[in-house]
């Protein structure tokens, strides 16, 4: 039944589709990545967030090396089925660069300016 | 200045960034649309939001014919700076089919049940 609601959605000519990651007690988009259908089925039968890296061509489990794992509330789709939200608790920090959210470079006058919580130190927590 | 933060910005092959648009009060996900940009450029100068539209290969300002416009209140972007969030003041729904929210379908025992807070009638508000 899960293999048919995944035929439903709508991937893209790569087979990805882009989701959008929140954390489902205050709401903040955490992050956005990309699934194809092994990684959505493995974040639904695990509960774990699993995505497919484009730059790296290799599936993963995010918090696979930091520990910082997305534990999944909830998945929805839109009208067109061609997005996915996760509603997620976030352990530690979404983003590589030690934010809790990705989304820390604000339009200001113009510029993008860096303003986020971190909340781990990435030179600690990923090994080169 | 703002040509230049835009330039910074990563488009894809078809110059189009992923825009995830979020109420700004309840944090509610509202919808995921595409901006070239173009469009990026008249939302931050009108503060109405304003997509590509790929099907219809046109630009459109949300809202233009249905009235329910989205006042920007923010504009950010991730850490690899190829996904912009918008945070904004949603006039009635966001979803052309009278939801307020795009996402109103929900993966439950593996299949996609819709589920949402109807707000408007659709054949009501869009013309054929």
């Amino acid at each position: 039944m899960l293999d048919e609601a995944i035929a439903e959605l709508k991937f893209n000519e790569q087979s990805l589709i882009p989701a959008v990651v929140q954390d489902a007690t205050s709401g903040e988009l955490l992050m956005v990545a990309w699934m194809n259908p092994a990684s959505l089925k493995s974040t639904v039968e695990t509960g774990k967030t699993h995505f497919w890296s484009r730059s790296r061509k290799k599936y993963w489990m995010k918090g696979e090396e930091s520990g910082h794992t997305q534990e999944v509330v909830s998945i929805s789709t839109d009208c067109d089925k061609d997005v996915l939200r996760i509603m997620v608790h976030q352990t530690g920090g979404a983003c590589h660069t030690g934010y809790r959210s990705c989304f820390s470079w604000h339009l200001r006058q113009g510029r993008w300016v860096e303003e986020g919580e971190k909340v781990f130190d990435p030179q600690a927590t990923y090994k080169k």
